[in-house]
């Protein structure tokens, strides 16, 4: 093979990995968005690791606090309502890192708060169990 | 010299190379501190790129966006106040990229609108030109 073909093969394994990463990562939000919809908060915060920083009005460390804050801000599956995410923009940060910016929002009854929404961006690092979520800033 | 030599000279030099990173992401912070308490506003933004994206309650694209809403918010001097930042997390992403997580605050006159603050995630690329900002999340 010649270098310029070598070359072509590179940038195109390249980019079909970084299709596949981004692939899996989207993947990955839409299966957290069916966890939140079907009421399962546990499996949402499946994502998040021991380390996880969760940054809103205040920052949080790991699983079990981003838990705690959501059963306690969304205790029932009107107050859940329904989630939506749109806009997410995945960018690969080397090999084992990525970030996402997105738009979330719920759709509620005026009776359970009404619709709330803002937008998010979170960093994902590859590891053996998958994509994880280690940084959440969601406002 | 040994394998287990040589794999400590590695993990050193790793380790010194990760301290030289967060100690340059330090620095860069420490400086835009420092230029937008003495009003250069423009100076502030020149750590952000072209295709820097600002989340806040909304998203915007570039540095000269970012620089524009500067502006806007933040009028004069009194409106600007005195930056500080504070609670600063950085961690590194492989070789060329950083997270940095802080808590920002404006002191400020009851008439210039008074105090604010809050947090923010920043992620910081490795480029010939230095360490800057390609993402920030503010709120």
């Amino acid at each position: 093979m010649t270098t310029q073909s070598v070359l072509f093969l590179s940038f195109l394994a390249a980019s079909v990995a970084f299709a596949d990463d981004a692939a899996d990562i989207r993947k990955v939000l839409a299966t957290q968005q069916d966890l939140w919809n079907s009421g399962d908060v546990k499996g949402f915060t499946a994502y998040y690791t021991e380390d996880t920083n969760f940054v809103s009005t205040q920052v949080m460390r790991g699983q079990q606090q981003v838990l705690e804050r959501y059963l306690r801000r969304y205790p029932n599956r009107d107050a859940m309502g329904k989630l939506g995410f749109d806009e997410l923009e995945v960018t690969k940060l080397g090999k084992d890192f990525a970030s996402v910016i997105g738009r979330w929002k719920l759709d509620r009854s005026e009776a359970a708060g009404g619709n709330v929404g803002g937008y998010f961006t979170l960093l994902f690092k590859r590891t053996k169990q998958g994509w994880k979520i280690i940084l959440d800033h969601t406002s």
